[in-house]
């Protein structure tokens, strides 16, 4: 029995920022982690000559101030993703080449549809309350219709509707189908400014959601939290049970128990609703874990004798609804060598992937890297995949959703914490949702919560 | 450590109906069910003088072959719902008596819209192959929208909305935003007869799907299965760990280890994805698992000296909702004395209701009796609530449900099989889907599917 003054289950960023500012704060924590290695859906894997690859999430840009708070505090920089060149756009089988935000050559008529799908999207985001998207006037009619039903009502052109699709679904790796529309809004407006808001940054990469990446990748900045944790980080060990009792709670996982003032679970829903909890959670909350499924993802990282496209004239960034390689875009470390090109496996592509033995799931997508990027794309030196979709402590990638229906009814569920059970995880950030800097900003959030309680409590004490 | 040819997961209707169809084969079972008692999502309590309760799934039917065989087999008879007098429908507080199936005094616009709906509902459900209804021509254009996007877009009436909310959605016990319109049908068409299927039995009481009920309630069914049973079933067994390998399979729960050649997994989904599988499910189950969330319901039983509305010329049933008492039915035994009056409290209104503290949940309950069928109702003799939604084993009730998009993407792993995992549970019955009926369906599939793998592995081997 371990006896702290608080509990942390889950050492993403999430888990680790929370417990990094508690310790911060002068307080004792215990961080139970089920895998044995930190990160959550980050996993940055360095090589002995001091390669680094980012197997999970990996970029950042203008706009998410927490991580570079952190980045900042750790003296960990930033390098430019490389953006100079052209982008691809491949349909049905016809490669696109373009400069710019939009490939102008694919059909006026479909890039017009992709154009207008964006303002509305763009227009709909202005209006949304961001800290509570479910109270916005419209809630209820953006709630009730998923992103495809959407798409398919109001954007014309096939080819733009699976642009957008990727553009605004991509995170969730599933079936626009399966998307609440308003859960979408929710998420564009979560990275906008107060005053811009929308898709803009989500799209794009100078600027946007793609703007920049840490030099390390992101284990440079989670490796001097684990450092600064010291034991108070617990690996292998899922956490089952979480009691709560009248002066606290006490979290069980396979070898350990921990006794807390409270606790902060920051893994994702679909995971968190499998712990036993002692009492049961509100039924709220109860049901919301049942309604926040991950998607498939595969992530491949491939590395190169150098970035053979960039002589090219390209960018490496290239999107293929549907194909074993969805997305790719370069993933060069800051020093540009050697060549790293990662490519992005989504939804239904991910599960038909997964199927395939190593061997030909390999085939599937280098042939397709040769198909857009020419011969030099076979000639690899490493080949390195990470299931996110198989890693069972994350229940899928790359983030959660919510289906039609579920964040009016339960959205209010979001944060709100459970008697001395506390929340966090990307889902639950306001701000830059679905990012490492909303996973961030919830562990920060979620901390300043449990200072607040115990010291509200030591003050009531001592009246 | 047990050892046993077979092992079953659950001991509702499912699980003992698989059991009980194994020993029956000469096979030896173990059956581990997490709570203290059986019955799964049925539960029926019977008093010292006989008189009994059913606090879950009640009614049966036509077309509900295979429990009226069970019942067959164990002597149980059945005795035929009360369904003479009215029936009553309140709309914004105002009380609409009426006979027949539809509240023609509510406005004939309504009514109308009611039908209408109901015949395109009849329609759709037509073309839908029962077995694969993902595989249908509109499949993906009915999994894509909500119920309720469809009911907002289709029926005009906002009354007449609500109606066929109650009357379509109602087994899911959420917000008509959250279901999937292709679910709905796959549960309407799986009612009915191979030609004429839809609505209709479910929405009927005489020749529907509240026709009559099992004399002693669903317990009189369960009990004398048990008893053939014996100690092979194990209760306050909660599973949490489920391995196979290439000779068998090892299920743990807290207590015990058992080693079967083959397990049957019959608990809802949400429950199901809990378990730690050794080796991981394949991506498509988990990810379904994650998929298919419970609603929230509490279900009332109140005890009178006698069933007082049916004097007056009601039948007891009485539609109101987004209230406290949001369906009410005629519950009583078959000797019709005492009264007793089914409260059925859905969705949104259930959740709000168990937020109040027990004294004013009854009051609310009571007062929209009083106020239905007037002050007889305040004189109550005892008070019963099931509250399903708390039912940690259960995950909420009355039944799961997808939203949209995920039975076209995930569809086809609702029954089969992961390895030596099966899996039963009325989700998981293409015929009856969603009642008892269906439980015990899947229960006997499962059971037929483990046989037959064993003969083939045996004869395999002989050869």
């Amino acid at each position: 029995m371990t006896d702290v003054d608080f509990c942390v289950v889950g050492a993403g960023f999430a888990g680790l920022t929370a417990a990094l500012r508690l310790k911060q704060a002068g307080r004792s924590v215990a961080v139970l982690e089920a895998r044995d290695r930190v990160g959550g859906r980050t996993f940055t894997v360095t090589r002995d000559d001091g390669l680094w690859i980012d197997r999970g999430g990996a970029w950042i840009g203008p706009g998410q101030d927490r991580i570079y708070a952190l980045m900042q505090e750790f003296g960990v920089p930033e390098y430019k993703q490389h953006n100079d060149g052209d982008a691809m756009m491949v349909v049905d089988g016809k490669k696109h080449r373009y400069g710019g935000k939009l490939p102008w050559t694919m059909s006026p008529w479909a890039v017009a549809n992709v154009g207008m799908g964006l303002m509305s999207v763009e227009q709909m985001c202005k209006s949304l309350p961001r800290e509570a998207p479910w109270e916005a006037k419209e809630a209820a009619e953006w709630d009730r219709m998923s992103l495809g039903d959407w798409l398919e009502r109001n954007v014309l052109s096939r080819p733009a509707r699976e642009m957008l699709d990727m553009a605004l679904a991509g995170p969730y790796t599933c079936a626009p189908a399966e998307v609440s529309m308003l859960w979408m809004l929710l998420q564009m407006a979560s990275a906008g400014s107060s005053t811009i808001g929308g898709p803009s940054f989500v799209i794009s990469g100078k600027g946007g959601a793609q703007d920049a990446r840490p030099v390390g990748g992101m284990g440079a900045i989670y490796r001097p939290i684990v450092a600064h944790l010291g034991d108070a980080l617990q690996l292998s060990q899922p956490v089952r049970q979480i009691g709560q009792d009248a002066d606290g709670v006490t979290v069980r996982s396979d070898g350990l128990t921990v006794r807390a003032q409270r606790v902060i679970v920051t893994i994702p829903m679909a995971i968190a609703g499998s712990i036993d909890y002692e009492p049961m959670l509100p039924a709220d909350r109860t049901l919301l874990n049942q309604r926040m499924p991950g998607g498939a993802i595969i992530k491949t990282s491939i590395i190169y004798d150098e970035a053979f496209w960039r002589a090219d004239g390209l960018s490496g960034q290239s999107a293929a609804p549907g194909t074993p390689a969805t997305l790719t875009i370069d993933a060069c470390t800051d020093t540009g060598n050697p060549g790293i090109m990662c490519v992005i496996t989504e939804g239904v592509a991910a599960r038909q992937l997964a199927r395939l033995d190593e061997a030909d799931r390999k085939a599937a997508v280098v042939g397709q890297l040769v198909d857009r990027f020419g011969d030099k794309a076979a000639r690899l030196l490493e080949y390195h995949e990470q299931n996110w979709t198989t890693e069972r402590y994350s229940g899928g990638g790359m983030i959660s959703h919510t289906p039609t229906g579920v964040l009016t009814e339960y959205g209010h569920a979001l944060r709100a914490p459970c008697g001395r059970v506390h929340w966090a995880g990307t889902e639950s950030s306001a701000t830059m949702c679905g990012w490492v800097d909303g996973a961030i900003r919830s562990g920060e959030r979620a901390a300043s919560e449990v200072l607040a309680a115990v010291t509200e409590t030591a003050t009531a004490a001592t009246t």
